[in-house]
């Protein structure tokens, strides 16, 4: 039995995970749960797995839980920062999944590593915002990090008793998002409804959006880059509108070694939970007969800067990439909120980019320094397009 | 340097081997060249690569090989099975590329994997005929068969790091060759030009023929079955016309390993006489983004009735898949002297294999005769059928 501790249980990858468990009986132990002000929902997944501590983002949510749960055998209840660091570095977990949402995914994700934990990362913005550190200390503590993104578990995959030293390029493949045959003109026009009906994938509201512009994709580049330890040049984004294909290796020798599936998050959480594993599970299966035909492009780099943001973001480095995020977050939080249009999402994220002062091998403050600065600048840029 | 002996130099395979070798200086030394009655191409390659030995099938043929090389510095020159024998077991020889045609393969496979030597098989008839004594041979001498075939390669680079007890299935695609699109009606006036027209692949006129049959791929079956210890229920033929997905493999948690690349042998070759490592060779990368799109299908088991026959004659085992394969030797030999019709091919063949009393547990002596038994009948039902 594997131990796990899910951060973010209440979310899209959390309540996948929670499915993926349930799928596999036996084989693992839900040793933690940490959620954010779903506390109803928190309430049902804590009788139905039991854990041995849980925890929540507010206090009002959290006596609302405690009152829900009296009078039944209550788990330990923690709460916010504090209780999620406690519960990624809890001993008897085996493995985290960092399911949370945004740029406070950093923190649990460095305690687990500094406890020495295995994690399962779903949240891009750790990798983006502090990739460097957290890679470090992932080798100095030797502590795995597991990509639960469907595309760098693709590249995982395809990397399975290859050398890295012989890899020409890593291929990400995107869906191309909702948008991938609008015109210009007609993307001026895009509303919120527009951009959270994504094609293929179901997830949650931020990344949809962030599907939509690519700068999904442009975050994937920066993960990819620490994740796999390529440089830059190496990562190749390919649309692939029918998100078959979930990404890819390109080897020295002109080999091309692919993952493909149907795509549904369960596959790479399940990879990540059981690995080195793979197991019968809960995962519909691909039947490549019934494919209508897989098709590949180039991305519009015009019409989509959001992924040439993040691609000139990961090059400078430093603070950069975690300045580029906090004001991608700001701005697709304007957009949801119907004050920022769709289309001055990255002219947000790049005004936020010319007037940062990169700060070269920054620190943890550094970046959180740096974040809450992209955060205020994108605050006034928006006021400014609005 | 890798010792490399090359037997079938002068055929497709063979000349495309030594083209990987060139184009990788430094690497290789050519140690022995065997061929069948090309004197004239096998002098050229005497001159170029300067092998310790050589082989010609035909005595004729070899006097007139040693009249043109002299009086230059000669290889040892050998004659016919025994040399070809000779060679495959060569004390200096690492690797033996098996690229000969037809049965006659089985020879010197076994002579080599007696001599404890690895090697490179692109010869599908010695698995066919003799897959379940080649391979209990290669693992008592420890000697390891890497396959030729680009979709054997395929899935040997997709089974890569993968546990093979976790094989849901492994997925041999298929180019459905010239005659895919062709009705049940026009098929019968196929013609030894139009079967030779290959959409994708540039090989040799047998498997190009048995490419147009399908065939080709029931011989895969077979061979896939013994080089990867899996049950005809875990082989699935799927029909990719674009050549591009070379072959894939399932796992049991639903996610599919593919290997991609542009449709030339010279990948799977070089893998082949490089592994376990990768190089930047000769072969012409793939770009994703010029691909016009990728399509699958079942194949049309009603038009193309080899495959059907590959898979009983698997099924039954014993001496079967040899009868089947020298029967379908013959009837393909006819249709290209222009006395068997395209569609008697495997009429010939299921007559043979109907006629066959299969020998359970063969040894070499008895698949060589049920072979030669096999060709008997199969020129009796010929002239039957013609």
């Amino acid at each position: 039995m594997k131990n796990i501790v899910i951060l973010g249980s209440t979310g899209s990858i959390g309540r996948q995970t929670l499915a993926v468990i349930r799928s596999l009986p036996g084989r693992f132990n839900v040793t933690g749960l940490a959620a954010g002000k779903n506390w109803r929902l928190l309430a049902d997944q804590i009788r139905e797995f039991q854990p041995q501590a849980a925890v929540l983002s507010g206090q009002s949510e959290l006596s609302l839980l405690r009152a829900e749960l009296a009078p039944a055998k209550k788990p330990e209840l923690g709460l916010g920062r504090e209780g999620m660091e406690a519960l990624a570095s809890m001993s008897e977990a085996d493995l985290i999944v960092v399911a949370v949402t945004g740029t406070s995914g950093i923190f649990p994700t460095i305690a687990a590593l500094r406890a020495g934990k295995d994690i399962a990362l779903a949240n891009k913005e750790t990798m983006v915002a502090a990739g460097q550190m957290v890679t470090a200390l992932s080798a100095q503590k030797q502590a795995s990090i597991y990509p639960v993104d469907s595309e760098h578990s693709a590249v995982w995959q395809c990397l399975n008793g290859n050398n890295l030293d012989e890899v020409e390029k890593i291929i990400l493949t995107a869906s191309g998002g909702p948008f991938r045959g609008l015109s210009a003109k007609d993307m001026e026009s895009v509303t919120v409804e527009m951009a959270l009906r994504h094609p293929n994938w179901n997830m949650g509201r931020k990344v949809t959006i962030d599907s939509a512009t690519l700068m999904n994709k442009g975050l994937e580049v920066i993960e990819a880059k620490w994740l796999f330890g390529v440089d830059y040049s190496q990562i190749e984004v390919v649309v692939h509108p029918q998100s078959i294909i979930h990404s890819a290796v390109e080897y020295k020798d002109g080999s091309i070694i692919a993952q493909m599936g149907t795509p549904d998050m369960r596959l790479p959480i399940q990879y990540a939970l059981t690995y080195p594993e793979r197991m019968n599970g809960a995962v519909p299966r691909l039947k490549m007969t019934d494919l209508k035909g897989l098709t590949f492009e180039a991305p519009d780099v015009e019409r989509f800067p959001s992924l040439q943001l993040a691609f000139e973001a990961g090059r400078i480095g430093g603070t950069m990439p975690a300045v580029m995020n906090a004001a991608n977050e700001e701005a697709v939080d304007s957009f949801l909120k119907g004050v920022l249009s769709f289309k001055n999402i990255p002219v947000a994220v790049e005004g936020v980019m010319l007037a940062h002062k990169t700060v070269a091998m920054p620190d943890l403050e550094d970046i959180v320094e740096a974040d809450l600065r992209a955060r205020e600048m994108a605050e006034q840029i928006i006021k400014n397009l609005t």
